[in-house]
């Protein structure tokens, strides 16, 4: 099915729910902001929305339900079911993957607590309409990820490592790069980091923990961004008793424009 | 005692720990972001973190302790402690000002948590150094601020309107002050409504709901920004059992630049 049958968030959405629609989400609903999502009982919200709103470049937090609502703001995606208006969710049991659904239903609490997260998928659209090549969407593959020796700031039970995405990019076009994504504070801003992966303690650029490799070619930089994987893994690190998140790759897709989002 | 005595934000805490410094915090260590304070009982901070995220405008959150600590993110300031680095504190007793010290230790309780909210202090130097002039700063007086007919995201119990700040801005200049103020997105960002008042719900620029009334001249704009009373109005609403906030105008210093808060 072509992916010009669905184009906004609100049209994916609903194929989603329906069930006729469980692929990737990369490319669906161009324009429109795709966001993680991470679902936690309400006893761990508190300190999961601090490690957030401590951590701002790897844990944008675009929204958060009322505890045992699937409702996300209205602005964000009205109408929309946060058990169902995904392609595959992924199941934690004290920190295991236990299952991959299409649908959570069966799985909801009233007590858990919802968050939408920025995605790099809003940047990457602004990077390739400014001119500069994004890697692994040529390679046609995941963005690769590293953890680094850089501790995110703690926050109740939650810690762990910033984890990075990559991106090879021209040494002539990296001051644009910069320029480009750091008009999107909202969904990760900046680059973290450029051009020394060994300081961040990243030793094998063609091992990443995340994701996968991809090719530094002559005359590029590595250039790392914070990463939305970040919140997930220490999450996932606490091994409480119930944790959802999307499956990779498998986003929310929202009624806002990634243009919407651009400061300056 | 002259303002260059305290050249950053360590030595004007220092100053105000030890009582030598009891004054507003307008012109103090220039250059170093300073915040609004809301602390409220543990159980309520969710709610209220909710509320800020969702309401990132009015409510950017800077920084967030863990309950029962005084200290925030070495960081934002290393060694500060809450209870005796503000110059003054307002004590709320169910939605009413009980008390105004210098000092909250004797007010302290295990089970409070702490939030830093950035304040327009940092983007109206950056307006200032860009060559946008600030009315009631030439004035000598507060910002005009006013309650709006657009609602905030509520969040559990706190739910409130906008609260706006408004300068005055000659016609030529009003991109001007977009552009600046766009690059800090963590301290209220660009203005949300420029240049009509009724829109806002606002009758009468004259008689602002807190602050000072400032001139309008012929050829200025009046441009709107979001404002760090609006958590504050919201929490107050609520009628807390306890809410212990900044005096107005009386903010905590950190140790960080409002250079580095600018994106792009």
């Amino acid at each position: 099915m072509s992916v010009n049958n669905y184009p906004d968030g609100r049209a994916a959405r609903s194929a989603m729910r329906s069930g006729d629609l469980k692929t990737p989400t990369a490319g669906l609903a161009p324009g429109y902001v795709q966001a993680n999502l991470v679902i936690l009982p309400q006893q761990y919200a508190f300190d999961f929305l601090q490690f957030c709103v401590l951590n701002p470049k790897p844990c944008p937090i675009l929204d958060v339900t009322e505890p045992g609502s699937y409702q996300p703001s209205r602005e964000w995606a009205d109408g929309a079911d946060l058990r169902t208006d995904l392609p595959r969710y992924r199941i934690y049991r004290n920190g295991e993957i236990t299952a991959e659904p299409e649908d959570i239903r069966e799985y909801w609490q009233t007590d858990l607590v919802s968050f939408l997260i920025g995605c790099s998928f809003t940047f990457e659209e602004a990077l390739l309409a400014g001119g500069v090549p994004v890697r692994h969407i040529e390679c046609g593959c995941n963005v690769p990820m590293y953890k680094t020796n850089v501790d995110c700031k703690p926050a109740g039970v939650f810690r762990g490592p910033l984890v990075v995405s990559m991106r090879p990019i021209p040494a002539s076009l990296v001051s644009r790069a910069v320029q480009i994504t750091s008009r999107f504070p909202a969904v990760h801003g900046a680059p973290v980091h450029i051009g020394d992966p060994g300081s961040l303690g990243i030793m094998d650029l063609d091992h990443p923990d995340y994701g996968d490799s991809v090719p530094v070619l002559p005359g590029e930089v590595p250039v790392f961004w914070a990463c939305g994987v970040t919140p997930q893994a220490a999450a996932q690190a606490v091994r409480l008793p119930l944790m959802i998140t999307h499956a990779p790759g498998h986003m929310f897709i929202t009624d806002r424009l990634n243009a919407e989002l651009a400061t300056g």
